[in-house]
């Protein structure tokens, strides 16, 4: 099998942790011998911007269509491209037409990462979020000027997209240790998240094997701190599964680590995969920046692709790497970008 | 000075925890000699609403604005009482009824306390959240049913609460380490946060002396994780204040401990104060909830009420209490409510 995959390192550490990932990918395809990848690059982004005042070309939807799937980057270089263009013109902008309508982030407790909690258990936490909608819909407006001025933003859930994101979780959990939690915010706002209890009342009748609990986000959020052992699969909106999934990163030792899949569950499209972790421009260029999200990123793909024991193979290569002591410096190393990537090709 | 003080233990807890506090009030003000207070109580909550059909009556609202200041435990008994009902018909109820626009939570390491993280640093931040609108505006609805239905919430950020919220954490600000954090998410709720930006860049210009930073609610979540001490003030709306003060109770070691004020600050009509943490019906009754939350909240009325140095002595004897070691068991010890109390007294 060969893979058509687009690739669009973005900005910033996107361009320096991307092409260490794809060494990664292209060693174990190797190694695996059944597969191999195709990879295509866009330069699409804030240079991109800054040069054609638009993130990607017009007809970059349909170009994408043409791919299997699609392995980003970073986007954002608020300095000189405000956030909501550059994501909204790239990021969301291919979660919304390529219809990636789930979000999957894992949160697990790697040997050799250090946690900054005391005692972390031995977490691992898998986050679907919901990626299409609710409090990222592109609705709203303002209303009058000056010291009346009033601006509204609408939280719009569908039926169709909730249901999907939990019952998608609910298909983890049985592969998983069968507990789905449920995040919600019914006692503060009560018209969104009175629905998502509803709906989610009513998918789990059809999985009766499945435990559930419903937490409120700001206690859940309390217990990624304070318990994160205590969760399996966690379902949540756009919103809290944003925060939710950046704190998964923190008590893991970085977000630098964490890695996602905005997956088109219905295979109609590409899915794109994508770390948890921005551009930071703060620090690209350097060689310092931290592959690792970007590289289980490339795990989460060749997962979805169906090549899960190649999957293990690169999660177990991060691992023995990061227990070997190769780290960069978020992670409290002295290892450049390029160090941890030969490190973990060499160990694959 | 005598401060009529009106009482809702609420539910759960609250009923234990509030006595308890009030006896420590009672002590420091004998202690300072200064003042007194006079404690109405009144037997509002889920009971109340099990046996009326409604959580207080209906003239409650002008009752309480004939008191001074308002003390309150806790609400909600999810079992019985539907959160929308309780919480609305009561906390929120109060907090809108009387105008209480602003809610001040404080997350600082105390002596004595184990955080879960391993290296806590020394963090002493107080979180400003808006708490009139915002997410929890009471505005939305439903449309079509079945597979078709449609919910949407609406947030409304008027300019002049969100101003007066971010005025707030700028006077704070200038009794503090200078700095003020904005809790943004202007990337993904392109109508709401871009507003509230705004609003921050217009107000921070009247204050040159003080630092600022715009942080994503994402990123904010998880630098209370990796580096709680970078903050000062921190502004948010409702609802990611919400998220943040849980999260700066977990980060202190429990939510049992953190207080909050709900705040008129044009003292029009009196203001709440009222701890993080909620009716916790599992461990009601039981003596062993932890009364620091309520007390240290009582400590926030001293200090609303001018009686700062009265405030200083409640705080500086938790944190002797709990440097002995006499603690609750959510805080790792094996003290009753009782004990903890008295210590607390036994200190003052
Ligand atoms: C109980 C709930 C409505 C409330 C809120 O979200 O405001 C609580 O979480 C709080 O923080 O006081
Ligand atoms: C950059 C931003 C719009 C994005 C989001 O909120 O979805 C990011 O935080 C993420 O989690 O992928």
């Amino acid at each position: 099998d060969t893979y058509k995959i687009a690739v669009i390192p973005g900005d910033g550490i996107g361009k320096e942790v991307v092409p260490a990932a794809i060494e990664v990918l292209d060693e174990v395809a190797k190694l695996d011998g059944s597969f191999q990848f195709q990879w295509t690059y866009f330069p699409w982004g804030c240079d991109y911007y800054l040069e054609h005042g638009e993130m990607m070309p017009d007809n970059g939807l349909e170009v994408l269509k043409q791919y299997d799937q699609i392995f980003l980057g970073a986007v954002g270089m608020p300095e000189l491209v405000p956030d909501h263009i550059s994501l909204w013109g790239l990021l969301i902008k291919i979660r919304r037409g390529m219809k990636q309508s789930i979000n999957v982030r894992p949160a697990k407790l790697l040997q050799g990462l250090e946690s900054p909690l005391k005692n972390p258990h031995d977490f691992d936490i898998t986050v679907v979020r919901e990626n299409s909608e609710g409090e990222y819909s592109d609705s709203g407006g303002r209303i009058h000027s000056g010291n009346d001025e009033i601006a509204i933003q609408n939280a719009i859930f569908t039926r169709k997209s909730t249901e999907r994101a939990m019952r998608y979780a609910f298909e983890l959990a049985q592969d998983s240790r069968k507990h789905v939690t449920s995040a919600t915010k019914s006692n503060g706002l009560t018209y969104s998240m009175p629905f998502w209890d509803e709906v989610f009342n009513a998918v789990k009748t059809d999985y009766p094997e499945i435990d559930t609990s419903v937490t409120h986000i700001d206690a859940l959020a309390a217990f990624f701190v304070m318990k994160p052992q205590a969760f399996d699969i966690i379902v949540a909106s756009n919103l809290f599964g944003d925060i939710l999934t950046d704190l998964g990163g923190a008590i893991m030792g970085s977000i630098g680590i964490a890695p996602a899949a905005n997956l088109n569950i219905e295979r109609e499209y590409p899915s794109m995969f994508e770390p948890v972790h921005g551009s930071a421009p703060d620090i690209a260029g350097k060689g310092i920046a931290n592959p690792i999200g970007q590289i289980w990123t490339g795990k989460m793909m060749l997962d979805f692709l169906g090549h899960s024991e190649a999957g293990t193979r690169v999660l177990n290569a991060i691992e023995k790497v990061l227990a070997s002591g190769v780290k960069t410096r978020d992670l409290g190393g002295s290892s450049s970008l390029e160090e941890v990537k030969a490190a973990i090709i060499q160990s694959l």
